[in-house]
This record gives C-alpha cells, structure tokens and sequence, in this order.
C-alpha cells in the first residue's frame, strides 16, 4: 500500500482502472499470461455476488451440478459453429505427465511417452460436454426441464487481456437448460435475462439497457443472444450478461432426443446463460471515483468501518474502544458487516484514505470530543458527506443510510446514462455521440450486416443490442436510408 | 433410475460403493478419462459442506481469494520434493489454439504454430503459484500471517480413478498460510486438522483418528503432515483430511522473506491444509447401507420428504395435499429443508424406495386414514423404523428426530470403529487383524521405513498415522522388536 496518487478518471481512464483494481486490492497480475489472482477484498465482492444469483437461480427452480474442467476436442467440434467461434482460443491438454529432463538436474520436462490419444481443451464454455452428458440423462418429457447452473472457471486465450474485464482465465456461472419445447426454452431465456437485470439492478445499483443482440454479434452456436449492457463513467457499454436461446442446435450435434408425451422422438430444446467476474470490473467502471472504489452496500464485504480517533491518553482510548466495538456489536446484530479498525500503528488520515480506496460505503469515526457530546462522525463514500450523527439511534441511521447510498448510487448511475444517451435521427447525429459527446446512440436500423460493419469501420461503434423491432414502413437507416427494422444501440464498448 | 436392484456391501462391496453413487444420483462417470460429472444430488451435499466449511474457516480468521489454474512449468518445479511428488499426474497445457483440419472438413487440429513457449501444468496442488505470489505481497512481519483459503478444482492425473474417491479432477479447498515463526505455523497446522475433526465430527457424524503421517507418508514438500483417518464400513482407513506444516521449504523455493521485528531478513513459515470431493465418497463408505445413502441430517440437502398418500378420490387428495403443504411450510420455518412430492404419477412404493435410495433423513407419508386419527406416519432412514406420529406436535418431534438420527449415526459409526480397532501387542496379532478380522491394528513401531515396508509387503497394511510418541524404554517395535518409537495405526486404506 504505497502514497503513490492513483490516475484521474480525466487524466487517463484506462489507468485509473488499473490502478483502481491494484491498489483497491481487488486483484493481482500474476505469472501466468493473462491470469489474475483475485484478492480477498476482490473474492470477498464475488461471492456477495455469487449467494445473491445463486439465490435467485435456486428460487427460479434451478439446481446447481459440475461438469469435466476438460473437453476431448471431438466433442468440442461437434457443434460446428460453437468450435469455430472458440477455436482461436483455447488451452490444449496434449500430455500427462512430466520427467526429470536428463540434461538438467532438478530440471522437469514434458514426458513425450505421456502423449494422450485425443487432446483435451480447457473449457472456455461447457455447451458440449453438458449436452454430451445430457444425453445419458433425457429420454422422455418426464426428464424434462433439466434446469441446471454449473459455476466453474473457464478459459479463453485472450491475447489483450485485462484484470476482470478480459482475462485468460475467469471465474462464472453458467446455466445450462433442456426443454420440449421451444416457446418453454424462449421464456427460460427471457426469464434468465430478467434475472440478471434484477441482480445488477437491486445489488449492483446499476441500470442496463436489455436486448438481443443483431444476428451478427449472437454467442456461437445460439439461436437468439439477450444482453444486458451498462454504460461505464467513460460513456462505453459493457456487457454485463447474457442468456442464449440455443434452438436444437446441440442436441443435434450431440444426437439428445427425447419421446414426447404422444410418443415422437424429438430433438431437445436448450439454452444457456452467464455472468463473471467480468462484473466486478464492470461494478468499478459504474460506480468507482478518483479516490478509488465505490461499493454498493449489498455487495460491499465491509459495510462500515469504525475508526476511534486514538490518543495520548490510555483512558480515553479505552472509552472509545469500547464504544466502537459497543456499536459494532449492535449492528452486527443487525446484519450489518462490520470491521473495527483498532490498529495504533497507522494515523487516521492513512486509514480514512486506504478505506476510500477500498470502497467501504460508510466510515464512522469514533473521536474523544465528539462522544463527549453524544456524537459521532459518519462519512458517507458516495458523496463524501461528512457530518455528525447522535448516538441515540446511530443503529437505525445507519442502516438507513445504506439503503440511502444505494438508492443514490443507482441513481446517480442512471442520470449519468440518460444524460449520455441520444435517440438520433441521422448519421452525423451518430457519429457526434459516437465520435464527440461520447454516449450510446438509439437509431433505426436496416438490419443489414454490411450496415453495422459500415458504420463500425466509421466510428468503431457496434451494436450493443436491438431495443424494439420496426413494424412501421416510414421509418429508415440512419445510415442506409433503406427501411429500417429495427432500433437499436450503437456504441463503443468493452 | 432403473429397479435394477443395488449389490449389498456383503456381496461386493465395491460395487455396491459404485451402485450408490450411481443410483443415488450423486454422481456420473464422463467422456473424459477418469473426471466424474457430480450430479445436483451429489453437489448440494458439497454445497453444505462447503458452507460449513468456510464458515468455520472464516470463523478463525481465514479469508478467501483465487489463485490461476496454471502453473508455468518453471515455477511447478521450484520445490523439488513437491514437484518430484505430482510430475507423474500432471495434465500439461501445450498449445493456445486450435485451426481447421486441412485434410478433413468440419473437424479441428491442434495448430502447430500455437505452442507456448513455456508449458503449464494445471494446478495438482497450488502451493507453488500462491508462494510465487505471496513473494510480492510480503515485505515485512506486518504483513504476516497471511491466511488464505481458496476453493477450487485441481487436477491429478490418477491412472486407476473412482468417483469421488480417486477422479482426475476433484473439487477441493486448499488453505495456504504464511507465519512470522516456526511456532505459530505449527499452532496453525495444528488448528486446522482440529478444525477438520470437528468438521466431520459435528457434520459428517463421522469419528475418526487425528495423527502425524510418518516421514515416508507425508505431503511432498512438508515437514509434517498431519492427517485424520475414518473408518469404512468394510474395515479399511480412508484419508479425510490433512494439515501440513511446510516449514520453510516453499519460502526458500521461491525466495519469500520477510523483515522481522528487529530488523532482519527472515523466510517465512508455511501451512497448507485440504479437503475435498473425496469427503462425499467417504460419507458413503461410513454410513450408508445396501437400501441405499444415508445422509447425516446436517449434510442432507432434504431432511424430510413428505409423501401425501393419494386415493382415488380428488376431496381427499386436496385434504392430504393442504395437510403436506402445511408441514412443509411450517418446518420449513424452522429451517428443515422439507420436499413435498405431489407426483401422482408415481406409486408410493416406488417413491419409497427411491428416497431411501436417495438418503432423505426423514419420510413422512400423509395417509388418509392416519389423518383421520390425527396421525402422520414417520420413518428415520438410518434405523428404518415407522411409526406413526401425532400430529399436535409434528413439527418439534421432527426437529427432535433429526438431532437424534444425526446422533445415532455418529453413535453408530463409533460403536463400529472402535469394535474394529485393536491394540496389539505382537506382529502375528496384528497379521490376525489386517488378515482376518479386519480393521485397525494400533501397535508400537520402531520408526523405521524398512519395517512399515515389509508390514506393507505381507499385509498390504499402512502407516495411517502416528497416534503418540514413546518415551517408554521397555515397549518394543511388534514386528523388528527394535525399541519403539511410535505407536501407530495399521490398516488396509483407500
């Protein structure tokens, strides 16, 4: 924990993130390309994550199992279009064993009689070995729905990488879902989209936009693609999640077939759906300012950190232990998580700034003369808001205030976004939000990839999802002037 | 689910461990050699475990964070008793891509151009990646201890594999703690085998011994292992858990020092400490018997089924389905995880059959003329007694049970463990032991490897741990009758 100042959001936003997820303790780069470590304090924020959708998955009927780390590449290219897309991105397992190399003592080589028969790739999504496995389980409608989310690790060799938002290695989930029918797979889709816009909504204080995204953007191997997309403090979007109708698409590649109630064999209905760490990034990108993380309550993994103001005086102190740990105490009581910073070694300024950086929603200190006269200091992160707060219902005001930070967090996210975004009617009003103002971009479109690519070229903007489609005929391209189909967001993303 | 009916532990035990597993939904072989798929019966036991786990970890001071899959060859042999101790199971990622079979359309390759420079071993353990990077976060004794845990999968590629027990990849969690001194490691390591103990004690309903692993059995890398060892039902040991002293072996691999209080360079002192998937194999092993699972009710993802015995008449269905629904909700407030199954399509007999297969704790069966009398019928899986149960106080009788059947198998598994475990005083009594009767054999040992390997040579029996020093000059080794150093357990093992 160095003094070194972290990069402005102004001066250099990309730096600023990196100095954010580094200093703020989230995560590490670590000697494997590509790979981060996730530190407590990052870990800690996803699984607050994690209990909060695995709640929402349980409560929506769905079971929790585990699938092989590893993929023999004849199942992994069964589904042609999924292989293709995941190809250019994979860990091969070519061998199993290691054996002192001969021409180096305590040297290991790669023992080239441990060469296994076929390859294994390190899942960079698990589609074919689940729908490989599934078809053991899935005879008859009766053995349907299988409603069942996996959280693993995965791997994609990246070749730019970036802690949380693109790493060699992630940490998700991913549900994987077989139906009998397709409308009952839709709405399973549609179900799970919904999901993941509450939980980025009422834990992450985040407002998204939700959609499907055009043909050419959709997962491979899917059907239909529904993404939720924020803006980031540098007005681009970022994928928060996504939830993929997948059609008969790999129950065909892996021949599940199940009799339905008149008898028939008929190919199985899928989908699949995740969220990653990625989100801990994007929760930075939201909320976070120049002094360093903004951490929602619901998800923070301290709530409240209470600081006594330490002093010469060995009685005093003692007093204001005792009242720190008094009110820590009670709050915990309530729910509330709570550190007591009792640490003599370190000045209050050093602590006030090391719990800003880190994120933690409300700081109480706990200062001689203020208690003296029944008061303590309350520091809200959020706003920086300082002020003194009665001892009297101190419990009640800060709960309260939780409630409060996190109401003002997803609002204040809100405003930001629609400030930012502009339904445009034209190309030049495009390409000034994408190019100038910065922002998403609503606009009519062909529904044509050549558009899409067009415009890409112009202004690195894409597509980030289809809000509505287009029945009416006077309508047109913003960039095309041919009928337009469909309105959606075009903007620069992560 | 076939009515196939199970093999009994008499007949082949064996089987009927693989019959459990399969029948009862835990787990599933896969299409990759030797790597199981765990089925969402088999994982929401995992879960409760986990938690339970964590919480006791967190409860002592440990924290979470997650450390890469991958290990660069380099850093893998660093410590070379720990490499030496994992190089023959390693699965090594080579290559970073795969591209297009040019001889055979649709189909994949590796591609030869992709080959890392350097190779990774996917993590069998992580003591080395986490050491490689504890080395930049200690400077001084004030960044000490560092007690971290981690959950994740590893791999060890085990050439004869069994599910749960032996698979190539297994779910797992692996402490990894840094000290300032030898003492406190070894107070760490110390606590953590206790916190194992206790773990299986209060959870599993499992006894168990908690020894030192003599010098040849211990952890590659350690200076000592310490382990604690359960008892199967067909009178072999079977490793829960171990805790291992590292001493300073990794901090010297990888060059971790760290500025003592006085100012002076120092290694750093290590401990790491694992459990995992392997625990639900031995759940089975202890408790279960030839109907089927028996699961503790602390570890049961349902304590108690509730079966409405459904008659031909619709009024009297709707009457048993309100009084099922009712139990169920009022135990579920008292946090009994309760299943209602309200499938009419199924014959009671079959269901039944299925949840004592399944392991469910507790069956409740609401039938019509049992209302009637104000009565439900009851019946505890581990004793498979019925009984019926008066309605008034239904919900604390039920509460009450599941104490009692989670008493009653660990009552059980002691009664058990200690009828199979002898003290012996001479090397044919403990022949007669591992030969004959089964079980344990604790005898005096000379501390020499040679003795516990021919011990090992003509009965297949091992050193499962020392359970205290001799000071004692008179009492001899049984087999070399060589003074004796340690009295220890013998036992065939898993």
């Amino acid at each position: 924990m160095s003094n070194k100042k972290i990069s402005t959001r102004a001066e250099d936003y990309s730096q600023w993130y990196n100095d954010l997820v580094i200093r703020g303790n989230l995560a590490d780069h670590s000697s494997v390309r590509g790979c981060m470590v996730i530190k407590p304090h990052g870990y800690a924020i996803w699984e607050n994550m994690r209990d909060a959708l695995d709640k929402m998955f349980k409560d929506t009927g769905h079971v929790n199992a585990y699938f092989p780390l590893f993929v023999p590449k004849s199942l992994f290219e069964a589904e042609e279009k999924n292989a293709e897309g995941f190809a250019k991105e994979c860990a091969i397992v070519t061998h199993y064993r290691l054996k002192n190399d001969p021409n180096n003592k305590g040297k290991l080589i790669v023992d080239p009689e441990a060469k296994l028969e076929e390859e294994l790739i390190v899942r960079p999504t698990s589609e074919a070995i689940i729908w490989n496995t599934y078809k053991n389980w899935i005879q008859s409608y009766r053995d349907l729905p299988l409603l069942i989310n996996q959280w693993a690790n995965v791997v994609r060799w990246e070749m730019r990488t970036r802690l949380f938002l693109r790493t060699a290695e992630f940490l998700w989930q991913e549900g994987h879902t077989a139906h009998s029918t397709a409308q009952e797979a839709i709405e399973e889709t549609l179900k799970m989209v919904d999901v993941y816009e509450t939980f980025v909504r009422d834990y992450m204080a985040m407002p998204v936009f939700k959609g499907v995204k055009p043909e050419h953007e959709k997962f491979a191997g899917a059907e239909d693609t529904y993404t939720i997309e924020a803006m980031t403090q540098d007005k681009q979007a970022i994928q928060a999640g996504t939830s993929h109708y997948l059609g008969q698409n790999f129950a065909k590649a892996f021949e599940v077939k199940f009799q339905n109630k008149e008898g028939a064999e008929e190919y199985v209905y899928a989908t699949s759906w995740g969220v990653s760490t990625r989100l801990i990034g994007t929760l930075i990108m939201v909320h976070s300012d120049d002094e360093g993380l903004v951490l929602p309550p619901k998800l923070a993994p301290v709530q409240v950190v209470i600081i006594p103001l330490f002093s010469k005086d060995e009685a005093v102190n003692n007093i204001l232990l005792d009242k720190a740990y008094e009110l820590s105490k009670n709050l915990k009581a309530k729910n509330i998580k709570v550190k007591v910073d009792a640490d003599d070694s370190k000045r209050p300024g050093f602590k006030f700034a090391e719990y800003e950086l880190q994120g933690m929603p409300v700081r109480v200190v706990v200062g001689p003369r203020d208690l003296e006269q029944g008061k303590l200091e309350i520091c809200r992160r959020d706003t920086k808001e300082k002020y003194l707060s009665d001892l009297s219902n101190i419990e009640e005001h800060i709960i309260t205030l939780l409630d409060e930070i996190q109401t003002n967090l997803y609002n204040r996210a809100l405003k930001f976004r629609d400030e930012n975004t502009f339904e445009v009617n034209n190309y030049d009003a495009l390409k000034d939000v994408i190019l100038n103002k910065g922002g998403f971009a609503i606009a009519d479109w062909d529904g044509n990839v050549a558009t899409a690519e067009a415009i890409k070229t112009e202004t690195k903007a894409t597509i980030r999802c289809i809000l509505e489609d287009i029945q009416d005929e006077s309508r047109i391209c913003v960039y095309s002037k041919e009928k337009a189909k469909h309105k959606v967001i075009y903007a620069l993303n992560y």
